[in-house]
């Protein structure tokens, strides 16, 4: 998505660690327009997986997983997360490390929503190392419902995350691909 | 705010200790057509007040919050709550004491994303003690800078949070405003 690359571009900062810093626009810092603008890419890109439910993560996911859920008229549900739970009857809970704090955290969704007929569609901000869908894919397995398509809105292609979902064959669909963070330079992969 | 007050009379559940539950549309799963109409009625009640920058607090806010960005067409900045952080000179910090949770939170804007003009727009998903509120108008004395208002979805009108603004003077919207939830059953106030 040529208008995300060249956000990325502009605003953009490359940390040392091979980190992309996107809180200009993303995860901070959030810019409405661009949310809306790949709010209807996701819906274009999805539009034959007969989405019913769209599932994110708190709390970069929800305003990408919102747009789209908006152009797709479907509802979305973003899961909590938690340094610990006392486990109830009432949620499905996953567990999910993150690399980048290097702390693990428990996500949860209430069970009232996902349906039993449901075929979600997981959107979240990064994927890095894939441990968030991993944890939201645990879910779906959980509740018993297809996981229908991966909505990623930056990959880090060279990651181990991108290889770990082509395995499952859902379809994924990412907005931007990045081949590299080398020299301080974000380059994307070639389309 | 009509449509929203029929949401939550239908799916809204009122739970011991004062709390009206609304995870089913606003602060779990997301209504995704349900926020773009609460940010075009925010767009529209604020539409005089000269704003240039809406600030909320993760994670609940974000939804309301980039709909009204995007409909006014001005950045969002989501506040991050951290149970502590290390100060930094980058980042204004407040603490946030939650009632319903009984945990206090720090709450950080980096300084890049509140410019020396902004006038912003505070958007929260509840009103209650108003504590968040506080935070957020701290971070924004601390920057220097002036809200013109603030944007409720959902105002307990009976609780502390509304007069404590009310004595600021700045402009208070609140999309529904609920007179009471004794006896299980919500009661707004009547406009």
């Amino acid at each position: 998505m040529k208008l995300l690359e060249d956000k990325i571009k502009e605003v953009g900062r490359v940390l040392p660690g091979d980190v992309l810093k996107v809180d200009a626009f993303l995860n901070h810092q959030v810019d409405p327009k661009l949310m809306a603008e790949m709010g209807k890419e996701f819906a274009k890109l999805f539009k034959d997986d007969d989405i019913t439910r769209i599932v994110t993560v708190e709390s970069s996911g929800i305003a990408p997983a919102v747009m789209a859920g908006l152009y797709m008229d479907v509802p979305v549900v973003f899961a909590r997360k938690h340094k610990s739970l006392t486990l109830t009857d009432d949620v499905y809970t996953s567990e999910v490390y993150s690399y980048t704090k290097q702390t693990s955290n428990q996500i949860s969704i209430d069970k009232r929503f996902i349906q039993p007929n449901d075929r979600l569609l997981i959107i979240d901000d990064f994927l890095a190392n894939g441990q968030a869908v991993q944890g939201l894919l645990d879910v779906a397995n959980q509740a018993n419902v297809s996981v229908n398509g991966i909505g990623i809105v930056i990959e880090k292609s060279y990651q181990k995350g991108h290889e770990l979902i082509e395995k499952t064959g859902i379809h994924l669909e990412s907005l931007a691909k990045i081949r590299s963070l080398d020299n301080d330079k974000v380059t994307f992969v070639e389309d």
